[in-house]
């Protein structure tokens, strides 16, 4: 939205990856011009921001579609990590309250109850890496540490 | 909708666990009145019934109700026999494809490709039990082999 040049801050690890699992769906190249810090925006939601979105009713649907989207590439991450398919399930039952599960083989890797997922998002780009980070090595733990159910 | 009684087969094994699957749901006694077998006889699509039924868009919601509760009863089968908590995760993605997954613990006890689910169903009550007690048998070997994983 803001004219400024955004390009400049440098993004790293996780946030990389988001980026580009966000363009993978870019089909149309509508969002081209669009600078990387541009399209990470609304994954950043500070305490500020947070208190302005109401967690009444169910959570729109961009604000889902960002949640699919973190979650997919949190799969690929770890997939590029160990070398296995991993793939997200999300069960949103009512309210913004709900259940993601990242599946490889028969190994649950990740599951995560969700609550208040209007609010969705990271208070900055260090604490969305940080959180990513965390998430892809249990995971990997999980997953070394029982590889024939990853391997089934 | 018929006003003979159907009261008379019996019904035995799983569809029985079914049939009280889809009574617990019934929180304002609508089908109080609805003998057993009225209740099972959606589930039951013959090989006539199966070709009236477009597979055409997406599933209608009460195709996708009845999924969610054949697998909700399933995985209270499950978790009869064996004392662990089951439960469900679908992934509808479009036109009658998706996913379904039980999860017992950080293990999947079942993954299954759903496809044409708008013709979800079963030829017989003898095969809705048969399959359901291959799935349940299944599951069962699978918390038996991996047991840490289901207690995790």
């Amino acid at each position: 939205m803001s004219e400024t040049t955004l390009e400049k801050p440098v993004i790293e690890g996780f946030a990389k990856d988001l980026v580009a699992q966000i363009r993978a769906e870019d089909t149309h190249g509508s969002w081209d011009r669009k600078s990387d810090m541009e399209l990470l925006e609304p994954f950043i939601v500070d305490k500020e921001k947070r208190k302005l979105i109401p967690i009444i009713g169910d959570p729109d649907p961009d604000t889902l579609w960002r949640l699919e989207l973190y979650y997919g590439a949190l799969c690929l991450a770890i997939e590029k990590r160990c070398g296995k398919m991993v793939s997200p399930m999300m069960k949103m039952s009512h309210e913004g309250f709900g259940r993601m599960v990242l599946i490889c083989g028969r190994l649950v890797v990740l599951s995560k109850s969700l609550r208040d997922v209007h609010r969705f998002g990271f208070l900055s780009m260090e604490k969305l890496n940080a959180e990513a980070e965390k998430v892809i090595t249990s995971a990997i733990a999980m997953i070394e540490r029982f590889p024939e159910v990853a391997d089934y």
